[in-house]
């Protein structure tokens, strides 16, 4: 039985509300995906301040966040309204909406007097009121009581719309590189997922500093300038690009003290070639670790790239020259999109919750068990 | 068909989380309850203080209330499972349990930037978990989201539970007197409440400046002394008592300071005689709310007492000589409790949403119209 489902994400950077429209087919191993619509909604300039200083142990307090989770309520209602629209689907005939919330703040490991924990806001009930569509919530809260991290969600998502008669590798890019390895029908226990190390973290900050650009558009810039050999065999004898898995890439590492000792000792290098160069880095770096630690278990067919750095087409070609023997593509290619794609994932999970299912990924989280994750909020109406 | 529930209350007091375990047979108008057990678990020091740190803007922040939303989770568990031993009934068999969680911000009426929301922790995934139970919890948002004040929510259960062939009154006798007014098998439209006046809060506040106890245990002091008539005749000359409903008392109003000029004024009679005086002020307090609000519409055969001034036993006898046509009764004289009185209402109002049941009041909320409360947290384990 096919559902309509809206999923609606809001993460950390604040740059707007996520809303992807989908149509759902079965749940579980027989879930099927298919992507109707999806807006990214503007937070105005008051709530983003507002939400900001919620994160804040400083200058959030409770009346604040009592205001907020409300505020953000009416918000993403704003937002499902709007993709429904955009695609000129009737909200009436809506099944669920998977919301993931805010999060303002997560404790993945207790200190002090602090307990494992984590505070998404978005009140349910207003967008359960607003819209008249039953709301699955608060995804993470549930994967934590089963002392898991509550975070990563998406891998569980990753495993039911990727999962194929090919071995592939999902390679995200966004401010770090992260893989997950799905082997020909593997099932959930077989799936493993690693951090390959920098993703487009290095080549914003050094296109901001060089360019004043918030990153470089379509690899751009990279694509004007040359790769820097000595540069790069530097950046590749890092230890932790060439260290086996398990492993956490920190963000602190490739931040910007990283890129301030960057700069300084290679300040003859032209800006292009030294955002050649670090494209190319983020590029080796996956390749390495695809060869290491990935192609010595499973021969690798695909590879399908989603984040920003997915757009970023002198990176792909790159990873291509690379890594000759796999088809390597993006999340468009498959009919999704890397904008949409975490929105797509609460989606998916609102409509396994909605079914009895678990959805947590054990050596994703490291939660004890599978649980069902989320509350559901009724269409408020007495029939 | 009958259910197993466990009510869940933490009241802004923090004076321990109460547990009522009820047997419930049907819903809505059919509903019939029945008290198995009731504990009071002590909340410990060390979280009361970061509970009192989440009510205070000052104090306040994004991480403390985080975590102490998990910890009340873990708390609300433990009385959970503790009110389901004493009444040795294995918690597998419970099939839901109503938090009401604790209360630490609620902004009914919005001001600056702030906007109409409510906010009450004790994470609901957390009381699923430990308990395997389902959970159904965040019960005011929703009337929020209608745009009701989220509050009273116990006028439903009183519907429900006391609406009988007679015309009754409930008087709850907390720190304020309110009365709830249940004619002959009204409908919910029919019934009305008001606040009668003061209820124990002149009584505890002179007992303890003037006794050092926290309030006149069983009307003991107040048995012991003689009614001032002229002083009775000044604190019923008070606007407020006699003026017509609707009326809510401002606790400010009895306060602190009106018991600084009220000792001040009659520093010449004994402790006893002013105990017995205060107490005979709300007794008569609500007879005459009576004789001019209530018995003019509705000849009442039985008035309910509940909540702490109930088991003041001269000020139940003060009642009973005011009010001679009517049958005075405590909790206790119908089965119920009146310290297990609003757990129990929590347990009510989810079994209610659970049958896909409306339970605001509009007249006690203000809500726009009636709606399903709450969230749903179901068992966490796929079947």
């Amino acid at each position: 039985m096919e559902k309509y489902v809206v999923g609606l994400m809001s993460g950390t950077s604040l740059d707007g509300v996520d809303a992807a429209l989908v149509k759902i087919e079965g749940f579980g191993e027989e879930t099927k995906v298919q992507l109707i619509e999806f807006i990214n909604e503007d937070i105005p300039m008051d709530l983003k301040r507002e939400i900001l200083d919620c994160f804040s142990v400083e200058r959030s307090n409770v009346e604040l966040i009592c205001s907020v989770n409300f505020k953000l309520g009416y918000l993403f209602s704003e937002a499902a309204k709007k993709v429904c629209q955009k695609a000129n689907f009737d909200i009436k005939k809506l099944d669920l909406i998977g919301s993931h919330g805010q999060t303002v703040y997560h404790i993945p490991v207790p200190y002090k007097n602090m307990v494992l924990s984590t505070l998404q806001i978005g009140e349910p009930s207003v967008i359960a009121y607003e819209t008249g569509v039953t709301v699955v919530s608060n995804f993470r809260t549930m994967d934590m009581a089963a002392k898991g991290q509550g975070a990563p969600l998406v891998p569980y998502t990753e495993y039911l719309l990727y999962r194929s008669d090919k071995n592939r590798v999902l390679q995200n890019i966004g401010g770090i590189g992260n893989v997950t390895v799905l082997p020909t029908n593997c099932t959930l226990d077989q799936m493993y997922a690693f951090d390959t190390g920098p993703g487009n973290m290095i080549i914003d900050e050094v296109t901001k500093r060089l360019k004043g650009q918030k990153y470089d558009k379509g690899g751009y810039f990279a694509s004007q300038g040359k790769v820097n050999e000595e540069l790069l065999n530097e950046l590749m004898s890092i230890e932790y690009i060439n260290a086996a898995p398990p492993k956490t890439t920190g963000r602190e590492f490739f931040g910007s003290q990283f890129v301030d000792v960057l700069l300084e000792k290679w300040n003859n290098l032209s800006a292009e070639d030294l955002i050649a160069t670090v494209t190319m880095f983020t590029a080796k770096s996956i390749a390495v670790n695809y060869r290491n630690y990935v192609f010595n278990r499973y021969p690798i067919n695909e590879v399908i790239l989603g984040g920003g750095g997915s757009y970023n087409n002198t990176l792909v070609k790159m990873l291509q020259e690379l890594l000759p023997e796999c088809k390597i593509m993006i999340q468009e290619d498959l009919g999704y999109s890397s904008d949409a794609k975490e929105a797509i994932a609460f989606a998916v999970l609102a409509n396994e919750t909605a079914n009895g299912m678990a959805s947590n990924v054990l050596g994703a989280t490291g939660a004890k068990e599978r649980v069902i994750l989320g509350n559901i909020t009724p269409v408020p109406y007495q029939r």
